[in-house]
């Protein structure tokens, strides 16, 4: 077995939130269990069918502040990320664990014990997506002023540095565990690391050797000028937000070029675009499904939906196709860089509800139809250097994702663009990205 | 079943450290492996061993500074406490899983919400040991100044008190979870609880229903004025160290003074003493037994033994008796609680190195030899209403958790005095403490 996967296939990282889906209104679908949000079962249960796809990482998002209105949805994240993935973490082989946690929030020694003990649990899996914090709702739980931007911005640099620098206290080769001479370590090798800057410090070392792929990987959000400069210095991962190839060849030549600025290999850096397929055996299924799984919500955009098509439209609008009177004078919104699909779907004939169905307004790309489509959309994405791979949101967990892993999966298989075994066994293997412990000595 | 446990019979935790045992050389004892430590799955094993001996909780204490030899000794304590434990939540029922986190270095929102995920993932068996931290070196480890005496007492209370309270910031009855209605929850029964101190605040509501036990169990150490007072109002377990009866008599009527004080039922608290059993089919196969795993330490501790003594005791002592000269001035230091029973096992004619392998300077009492002498021990402190349970010791937990489940917990079922299936499946139905849902509301 090759530890390095094929240059010529998709890497696939999968959207791993509340126990539901990607959709608000996932909770209510067909087969779901509205427990799910507490029920670590059916989390372990989703984890393990997308390590039968073979996915690379499930990705958790994380927020610090409840913002859902939970008289309609529940909370868009798990209870808790590092404790769900410690849960899964024993019941899965090969998957990565990779989780948001604030930089802001959080003090080094804490974080960076508690993922390199994921990271030991795992057998080298985890990955630290490290985020600054925003806003009064977070700082607020956190019971002082949120942080100003220039701190937020050097406290995430000082985070990841003192966590990488905590990662190292222990040299590699440490450890020894002679029982019959009674030496179990090598203490001069376990040092301490005495960084301090402006706002994070820690002696260290760590109680925890190193895991079987040495420390957690560096994921970033990636945006703006400052998340550009961060991803090019620490990231080995970055999930993007475009919703066209020329965005995301931007964003990830952008992405490249920051790596190089740092003195880093750009290939180091693998760039996700989102995707959140929208399956059915048919594309009238696949608008059905979503109509179904959006009863209640695709109404409240209509609104938003006018906006990027240059027309008022109200829920009058809704189960009619535009006119021709209003496609003559629609033009779509340079301010959304999603309105230009929204139109072409809309000029396909779909009535307005359906259109939303599309997804038009979703988070991500949204490939309507059956699992050709979703591959068509990865492809051309992939073969154009768009992306290394993909960050997949599933609608409903629930059959949702062995739908993916059934349908979708064997269709890149088949097309030579994804691979039918793990390459390693470890995260950095598996996507790719080389080794390193402690601090990365090229960023001086 | 009853959800209640039978008040004569006595309640047991088990200290649950790195994964070796609670003596040092525990990681070179024979069919041991060197990388407990790091093997989760061994972890999960041992779990399950205490769980077949109804053990009613782990318990981990946690440290958040390296303070071993590491040349000699791995670390005592686990990669980290909560993961660990979110890990042994999935493969076992009803063990109660407890373990300390600083009340002195972590922030109320993010530990309130990974413990209350450890319940909700567990069904209810989290408890939270909540201690404050001292010391330099763990200061250091957070890049800051140790807190002042009054500051780390002041923050203990409201590091509590801001938990409880975001515990308790989803009414009982809010989640709803009506599919067909689309009601996730009763957004109103879900609140704010903007709670400040001079030390900690959190606006809140943390993003988490209530668990099988509405929320975690509090321990704590209650050693000290403070100490006592913070047990007093909060605290449902106790874990003493104490080394005679009288001793722990007075400790546990402290306890439950402290609980009254605060406007609280005494039997709310249980107070739990700690014992390490040396096992053995005889007694000297019991000390035989601690000689092979003392085998480098315990010539360490024969100076402190003689002043244990009122000797002046060196290695040459170490293989023979103390001489009937020796043992006509001896006199047992008042100022170790250890010293009669050292001066009572030397008079039994035992070498020096031998009674050193009685635990004589053991962290709580060691009953030496088969099972009974163990049992003996606990039936007698239990019923000179000494402790309400103990905690329990195993010296190395590969095979040690199996003999004592094996050995003697069917002596203590034997007697009347054990459980022989758990109460409830929650941690506060098998300590039979009330239940709490948020701040207690008698504490004003």
């Amino acid at each position: 077995m090759s530890t390095t996967p094929n240059p010529g296939h998709m890497l696939l990282g999968m959207q791993f939130g509340n126990g539901f889906g990607a959709q608000p209104h996932a909770w209510r679908a067909p087969g779901v269990s509205p427990d799910a949000l507490t029920d670590v079962d059916a989390q372990v249960r989703h984890a393990q069918t997308a390590e039968r796809g073979l996915f690379d990482f499930l990705f958790l998002p994380d927020f610090l502040h409840l913002q859902q209105d939970l008289d309609h949805e529940p909370p868009t994240i798990t209870l808790e990320p590092l404790l769900t993935l410690a849960a899964v973490a024993r019941a899965t082989e090969r998957i990565g664990l990779v989780t948001t946690a604030s930089t802001s929030y959080n003090d080094a020694y804490t974080l960076a014990r508690q993922f390199k003990t994921l990271d030991v649990m795992s057998r080298g899996r985890a990955g630290w997506n490290a985020v600054p914090s925003s806003g009064e709702a977070t700082a607020a739980n956190y019971g002082r002023p949120a942080l100003g931007r220039t701190e937020k911005y050097e406290r995430l640099h000082e985070m990841v540095q003192v966590m990488q620098g905590l990662w190292g206290s222990w040299e590699e080769d440490a450890f020894i565990g002679d029982q019959a001479a009674g030496c179990y370590a090598d203490a001069a090798k376990v040092q301490p690391i005495g960084m301090q800057g402006r706002h994070v410090g820690s002696h260290g070392p760590l109680p925890i050797p190193p895991s079987a792929q040495g420390q957690p990987v560096i994921f970033q959000a990636g945006g703006g000028g400052n998340g550009l400069q961060v991803a090019g210095r620490y990231a080995n991962g970055v999930i993007g937000a475009v919703f066209s190839i020329e965005d995301a060849r931007a964003q990830r030549a952008a992405l490249r070029q920051a790596a190089a600025d740092a003195g880093r290999d750009p290939d180091e850096i693998k760039f996700f675009a989102g995707v959140m397929p929208a399956l059915g055996d048919t594309v009238r299924d696949a608008v059905d499904r979503r109509l179904a799984l959006g009863k209640d919500v695709l109404p409240q955009r209509v609104g938003y939906l006018g906006m990027m098509l240059g027309l008022s439209l109200g829920p009058e609008h809704l189960d009619r196709p535009l006119s021709p009177d209003q496609l003559a004078v629609t033009r779509p919104h340079p301010g959304d860089p999603r309105s230009e699909r929204a139109l072409a779907v809309a000029r396909d004939g779909w009535t307005v509800r359906e259109v939303l169905a599309h997804g038009v307004i979703d988070y991500h790309p949204t490939p309507v139809g059956p699992a050709e489509v979703t591959a068509d959309h990865m492809q051309e994405w992939f073969e154009a250097g768009a992306a290394d791979g993909f960050w997949v949101s599933i609608d409903v967990y629930e059959n949702g994702i062995d739908e993916f892993v059934d349908q979708v999966v064997p269709e890149l298989q088949r097309r030579g663009l994804y691979k039918t075994e793990y390459a390693g066994s470890t995260l950095r293997e598996n996507l790719g990205v080389p080794h390193q412990y402690g601090l990365d000595p090229r960023l001086g």
